[in-house]
């Protein structure tokens, strides 16, 4: 158990150092918005986990890498001590990413060490840890994606990620799926991984509904444009009519406009829009409002949860390395993450993980709003029906689509 | 029928400037954040609901008051025009006072025409839009003494509106009431008046739990303050920890200490912390930290409501002519708005109401956190269980109290 | 003498009274920008001085009329005490209009009880400080204008201070006066009073130059609009070039076009731009753009005064009651405040005034740009060829004119 | 004469990269505020001049290196074209490093080229450009120096640019000249090179006044500190005083107490505050109110320069490889950055530079201050007595100090 644990922690890590690989150096640097931060912290900062969570937990009279990357690489976990402001992440030239490599070589072999040596007594506690931290670290690739992304679209020379043609993609005719109410079980109950903020299971009264048969594509968010969406005040949110007014936004994010033609920005590249595509980097305020406009809402996350669990993840597109939302044959899930109409808050009886680890999940439970699915960009094994994913209602840079609903 | 709405109307329309009659003039115009509105705004906007809804939809040929006042006293009805923005009413100094009241004067002459002689088919919307304007104006007579209390607070003088002393108050010990859970029913379902976002009546799934008898006193929560509630970053949301620290909070608003001992700023004058009393103006960050560190949290909306249901209000408090919030046995409600740990969403199959005032309650389903109760400043007969008020979580001039909960 | 003074004394003060007449009583509360004052604040301010730097300082034993006047109307004098943050006077509904006006009945009756009956020995000082406080308080009257004007301007419902048609107003031809350079004098020498930052005469060296008998007019600065004189960055300081895109300033403040043809908000209402009046409410960085589009430069401020020396000002706008520049035949001046291409900064061996009176001009020598002559809304006699006017070069609500000038 | 200013050439643009030598690559990206560009942008900036305003200008058919430097690297020459916001500079990732390095050599190459095979009738205007373009380098240079020092302070590691021990420096008398005032000479009237603001040369009045032999030391401005210098109004400009509040300003740039002890970031690390060394890194502001507290001035810049002329200027700090100010004996200048009380304002005749050089200079002479003299990071052949530098009265990252001056 410990080599399959071992094996599994040094194919993750290897993984974002792979996903790493085509940047320039001076990529590693950049953080273009508060929101995203510079690769060489992501990388810096999931090591920095191991070495906090794991080392300095287990390993007697520990000697600390570096007396800094506690300041340096702490994300927001307040009760391990100060931290870099988030927005200022752009600005540690050092260490340099060379020593963040060899950050990670070093951190790589002393948990090694632990794992193959680790006491008897501890080692349940030690496999959760690493486990968690390895998911941790997948959800930082996903982040990584979204983060490299964004800071290439704020550069003028937009430079390509992987450059790569876009695939074809048909039409597929929209179906509605007409789902009885009741009471039904939601979140997590089972003995493999999962976060805090997935259990436990409990019960979930919902209505009869009914739910599409696959996300909303860029042809039909386009004709919610053409229409002027934008424009009417009625059809949005009273946060979002004022956010969008004052952000001037008039379509979702990496959409622009060239000789009168929509295109797209993607790690590929820019590409003219494909109307047959998932529409991807809208706002919740922008899906909310895209579903007013339909006469359609947005599905409760309970909702979705039920129907996920009927279907198989979409986990091939990670592997023919496409980093874009492509549409499905509704037979799967995992292209983009979808809206649902359910703000982030706490099961009942959710008892958030002991000591800094709670603060994981469940201190933003406030002001956010659930995402369910997975997307294109996210690691295959790291999606499942209940996982909760959370954003604020004006994020768009990451990957997220919108799957209508509607009461039956 | 007409008799019973016309004198209703004329009753509440009557108290609003009762409310007022303490002023002095020149507290008519104040403004002390975007929050707060000025009280000659108040008196004109709450006029305007009945011009715009009642006279201009139902009276043949209607000539509008002033061809300006659609636009300064809309407050946020984006179908019906644009509207000086929020946090500018305190420029207008015109129209005067005086000519604020000859407003309402001229438009409550014209609503008693219309109800005395309105047509019999049209009388069941009249009905209903005056019902819901006066609704309206009772929401806003609790905003007048809640901006007219934040607004004295904010000058240095310290005006107090109401020179009074506050009454004594007794220690009421606090017990624990473990109630099931199960399926109940959630909503308002009668045929009497209540806002749309209080509707459909629909099923809700509650897990057992217990609630307090009590709200949480100002000695309480001051033992929260001393053991460092404001200092420890374990305790508080993410985005309430950070607000406390970019605000410098260290206590409710209109907490204040004064040779070292607390004081309260009320409507009748400063007055040292009464221990016994309830804890007001905290926001949802500050409850929500609090119940953490009771070791307990705040209660589902339908938790409470359930509970409500069982209550007579305390409107009492009112008739007394006291505005500041008292201890009351456990035997009543309404003596502050009560806090919940739930976003401010919407029911299974809610339905805004149709056209302009369909914007009164559904835009504003996000970001925002539901109240329940009512508080010593709401007219009485403007409680009720099933009533959702809902403010920012930052939100801390309304009225706002802790009860504690717990699962079971 | 002391007669005199008291005379004087009630002149001035009963002037501040007169121009506030015309106003609503809810006008005396305004602040439409943290520029301006409410016209209550004003009152009080200029009271406040009286009180502060007479009363306390030469009557034996003096009560305060007010303990918190000290803080509510001290404007900038930080040796005094703290005070009412300056974008917060707008908040002060207490003390009433009725109440301002009572402090200022009473401190009239002890400064006219001081003036009576002031010792010899104090007097020449207890005279000097009575002068200076009646300056100060027509620099307040000029500002009850200019604020009083904004505060209107911003109210959507545009009142009129002085309903008053318009004067007719001719074109009048420009033509250049050479002047010789050399060594002048500037700045005050005489015994009567003036502001210590006139002080002390100094030589400066002036080039040879030439100077436009008169101000730039409406029509002229138009067709600076019209060749896309807002749209030129080569026309425009960099600081100026990027707050006028910042704030989308497109013509001078006041300025509406109405049916495609310009208007003017005045103190007497909208009017059509009048042509041949002189143009106004600039900031610096237009009126150093215009003047390097028309291939001229702005004069110094020794240049001006050296010019102005030889001209009587136009005090009879003010007896006309029109408050509004108009054209001068070239033989006054006063019509409009000058701007000059010279920033504020000390004369040589400059001397501050002794103690918290030190605080009246000294310390605000810097990033401010000096403006001479005088304008239709100063009263007559605090205008003199050596005052210096000063304000941001972004300020624009004072009534300031453009005189171009060129090197000879 | 092209051999003698192609090995100047080639002289200033190796000093460029031999600046940048000690970095890491990771270095170059950063921006630590929006008055500091990227060592990368700075190294492609200076090239972007020589490309647009040489080989754009005088090589028939010139084909542009890459068609988005001229936004990238355009740094406000407006009417050169739009260019990349100052403030996300550190937003270009690409072009990379190397990818500027070639930029550079590709130009160098052809600057060469130009100078070899120059049009003899064209020589002039070449010269005269490269020769503008050189001593443009030169002052990125220096701000390079400033702005990876910025850079570095920013980054919690402090990462030192030269590790090297900072040398001894004894305790220099300050000692008063009186010099006597009349009408001289100021500008440059010469044929060798100098920016249009330093012409034309023109005749100034000053009066009599004493000059400090020295810069004022870090004990010297520690004592203003302890004597409460930051906490008295009194002795600070308005803008100032507001300034330093709202940034909570207590000492110059880069001084931080380390148990106790005074010390002070440099380019050679972090060491204890020498009393005897000048104190560097002080606003306008806070050079102000130090010259006030002493009960001195701030010298004019033409009292400054007439000085300055006979002084030989301290080009061997550069030479000795030292980044940071030292005491000299009064016999040279050079040291740091002098302010003056003179705003930067045009000298009477003033012409800018014809076309798109004219930004240059003219467009800043408003809102800033000018320093005289020179500093230990400015190249020696840069220091000239006419030089007139300038900043905001707040910035203070530059390397300034102070001087003292009396009336005499």
């Amino acid at each position: 158990m410990t080599a399959a644990l071992l094996q599994e922690y040094q194919r993750i890590r290897h993984t974002s150092a792979a996903i790493c690989a085509p940047l320039a150096r001076d990529d590693y640097q950049l953080q273009s918005i508060v929101e995203t931060s510079p690769p060489k912290w992501h990388l810096g900062h999931v090591t920095w986990f191991f070495e906090t969570f794991l080392l300095q937990a287990f390993v007697k009279d520990y000697q600390t890498f570096h007396p800094d990357y506690n300041y340096l690489f702490n994300s927001y976990y307040q009760t391990v001590g100060s931290m870099q402001p988030r927005g200022e992440r752009g600005l540690m030239s050092r260490p340099t990413v060379e020593e963040v490599y060899a950050y990670r070589t070093a951190i790589d072999e002393r948990i090694a060490d632990l794992i193959t040596h680790a006491d008897a007594s501890q080692w349940p506690e030690i496999a959760a840890r690493i486990t968690l931290g390895l998911h941790h670290e997948q959800q930082h690739q996903e982040l990584l994606y979204m983060d490299i992304k964004h800071n290439f679209w704020r550069n003028p020379l937009r430079p390509i990620y992987l450059p790569k043609p876009l695939p074809e993609q048909d039409a597929i005719p929209l179906t509605w799926e007409t789902r009885e109410g009741g009471l039904i079980d939601s979140g997590f109950d089972a003995a493999s991984f999962a976060y805090d903020n997935e259990r436990p299971q409990h019960k979930v009264w919902l209505e009869a509904h009914r739910l599409a048969s696959r996300l909303s594509t860029n042809a039909e968010y386009r004709a919610f444009i053409e229409d002027g969406g934008y424009q009417r005040a009625d059809l949005w949110l009273a946060d979002g009519w004022y956010y969008i007014k004052q952000h001037g936004w008039q379509a979702p994010l990496y959409w622009e406009k060239r000789d009168g033609v929509w295109h797209e920005f993607t790690l590929h590249g820019f590409a003219p829009l494909n109307p047959n595509a998932p529409v991807a980097h809208t706002s919740y305020y922008e899906a909310d409002a895209f579903a007013r406009w339909a006469g359609k809402r947005l599905p409760l996350e309970a909702e979705l949860e039920h129907k996920l669990r009927e279907l198989p993840p979409q986990g091939h597109f990670t592997d023919s390395n496409t980093f874009h939302p492509q549409a499905g044959s509704g037979q799967h899930y995992g292209s983009l993450w979808e809206w649902t109409a359910s703000p982030y808050t706490a099961y009942p009886r959710f008892q958030p993980l002991e000591g800094s680890m709670g603060e994981y999940n469940g201190k933003f439970m406030c002001n956010q709003w659930v995402l369910r699915g997975g997307a294109c960009i996210t690691p295959p094994d790291h999606i499942r029906p209940t996982y909760r994913n959370f954003f604020y209602p004006h994020d768009r840079w990451q990957f997220s689509g919108i799957r209508l609903a509607e009461d039956a």
